[in-house]
């Protein structure tokens, strides 16, 4: 079988447009840099697709292995213990299986975003930006 | 008098070590990138320091302009009327001047990091570290 990757790209939801706004955004900025990868999103509260329909919306799409993505800058309760309980894997065992069209899909959680240095140099744009305004 | 800038990193904070870990990570980095900058961190709520300790810890470091880059992904009433409101700035004026050392420093507040290629590029490594793993 040819290895397909999906990513699904968690995000946290908002009673505000803004969190899925961005979490979308960059799902979508994921998919325009990688044109191989099928990108989609999930949120854990408020908004939808919920992560469940987000998993579920890969049928069709053939991929053999799906990355959950914390689309967050830090772990919090969310990530090490909402979003694992939810996906059914563990910061012990990040890797499952689940079921799409009927076949086997690995499913992997990943770490969010953390301290990297494309952060700083994006925090580091954003003050430059808010001077020259 | 000599241009001289300082980033405050504004931070969520958490009753877990991973916010305030990522955010003086992120704090540090943009520091090693930028050796001419003066960086430090203040925390809304449950970190120290605080948001008014980190800018009164600029005392002797000589900054002309502070940004106060919030280190969140996304916007949420955090952004848009906490932290202003501690500030002292509004979305309509991001700008005002604060004492430092007696003297009057521009406090700039930013826009949060939300939806950029740089955070498309990390999570798409998450993706590719958690497979590998």
């Amino acid at each position: 079988m040819t290895e397909k990757l999906g990513i699904l790209a968690l995000g946290h939801g908002s009673k505000l447009p803004y969190n899925k706004d961005v979490v979308t955004g960059v799902a979508e900025l994921i998919g325009k840099q990688n044109s191989d990868v099928v990108v989609r999103t999930g949120f854990m509260n408020m908004n939808n697709p919920t992560m469940q329909e987000g998993l579920d919306s890969f049928a069709g799409t053939g991929v053999s292995t799906i990355v959950a993505v914390p689309i967050f800058l830090a772990h919090g309760v969310h990530t090490t213990e909402d979003i694992p309980q939810i996906l059914g894997v563990s910061r012990e065992s990040r890797k499952t299986t689940v079921q799409i069209d009927g076949n086997d899909v690995t499913l992997v959680y990943s770490e969010p975003l953390g301290a990297d240095e494309l952060v700083a140099r994006l925090a580091f744009k954003r003050a430059q930006e808010a001077i020259k305004e």
